[in-house]
């Protein structure tokens, strides 16, 4: 694949538990963090419950959509992992035991206890590529730009690295944050101006409290150090300026 | 309104500081679980960035599909703040300054201290009803089954209570856990019997790592209270059989 300047993914968060509120989702941020780094900025994410139906649309679409598509979730062992079912029907490919994945899990678990359970973890779209676990045995797995994870943070974690090598970034986007002790409204108007003069440029600014006092954060982002550079410059002119103080966050 | 049995509702998270995964969302569980107190189920949650046509098709698309759909984010005084307008533009309602929010601004800051930048936070759709803000001022605001809220989590908190009333849900939804000191693959089988017997009911099946131990919780969800008490029943049936030991979390 020739290597593209912008590259982009979505997330497919699948489970009634982050919709019901009980669990609170981390794997957004998570993946986002590494996708970023590895030169892949998140388009969009969407949280849906763990309906087949659901599933194999929303991931048509996404996966047609965006250069990548990171499910979590749903392929554990108990009638609500209907992941890789989905992930199958999907792409109008069998579901069936995958034996490399089946090996895997009967090395992980002791004699007699590879129960039926267990081996359900097995069960993926043919030929699927697998995503190996360090965790915990049993392997996500990879279909075209479709790559499912679990759903439980420190398995996801753990299995990244080894993802790395096989997803295909644009140019990393560097970020670069200014914070300083002043309130949205005082800047809004210069801020708005470097944004008009930077268009490509990604400008943020987010609120904050800390240690009992207000400030904003500004956050830069961009591929390209240089325009980083030129938009911090232009809002350090208007922060001299207007006599605002930087802070250490 | 009739009350219905069921009510859905979207989350529409607006945000790049999601999608990069500098901020950590922590809203959908606030909202999730206080609409789930007020019998409203969420259907789904999405994440798109602060790019006016991607706010405007996605909330037009949202808006049919579900009874409510609740923003967060890009409400405030600067340049990435365009909720508001992208709200007008996907109802084709005027954008204009609000009379009334203007006034509640006007009041809450000091004489010469509601400049432009603050000005703007009372820009919003024609009509709009407005949604009181205890914490900082600055209204949300409601047009139809749309309400836009602020995306810091403690303002955003602290504007529910005011629209309780606002928000015709239809039964509450319940909810119960057990948690038991064993693996999901041991249970996996059991817990399939007790979904296909009861469909209409939510089962969900989560493992947990807790005090040095592994356990599971099962979360059975309805708005009828004996449906999960049967649903109880037949777990806790084949929990006693298993002799698998009932945790307290």
């Amino acid at each position: 694949m020739d290597k593209k300047v912008k590259v982009n993914a979505s997330i497919l968060i699948i489970g009634n538990e982050i919709l019901s509120g009980r669990t609170q989702d981390t794997n957004t941020s998570t993946l986002a963090m590494w996708l970023n780094s590895i030169g892949v900025s998140v388009a969009e994410v969407r949280v849906i419950p763990d309906v087949e139906e659901t599933i194999v649309e929303t991931l048509n679409f996404l996966r047609k959509t965006y250069d990548y598509v990171f499910t979590t979730g749903g392929i554990g062992p108990t009638h609500d992992d209907i992941t890789a079912q989905s992930v199958s029907k999907a792409f109008g490919i069998k579901y069936e035991a995958h034996k490399e994945a089946f090996k895997i899990l009967e090395n992980y678990y002791q004699l007699g206890e590879f129960n039926d359970g267990r081996q359900k973890m097995a069960w993926m779209p043919e030929n699927a590529k697998l995503i190996l676990n360090p965790t915990s045995g049993a392997p996500g797995f990879n279909v075209e730009n479709v790559f499912s994870l679990p759903g439980v943070p420190s398995i996801l974690k753990s299995m990244l690295g080894g993802l790395t090598n096989r997803i295909v970034g644009g140019e990393p986007i560097k970020s670069l944050s200014i914070s300083l002790r002043t309130i949205e409204s005082e800047i809004a108007n210069s801020l708005t101006k470097v944004q008009n003069q930077n268009q490509d440029v990604e400008i943020g600014s987010y609120p904050f409290f800390h240690a009992g006092k207000l400030g904003v954060s500004i956050v830069i982002r961009s591929e390209n150090q240089k325009k980083i550079d030129h938009c911090k410059a232009q809002i350090l002119n208007f922060v001299n300026e207007k006599k605002i103080e930087i802070v250490e966050r």
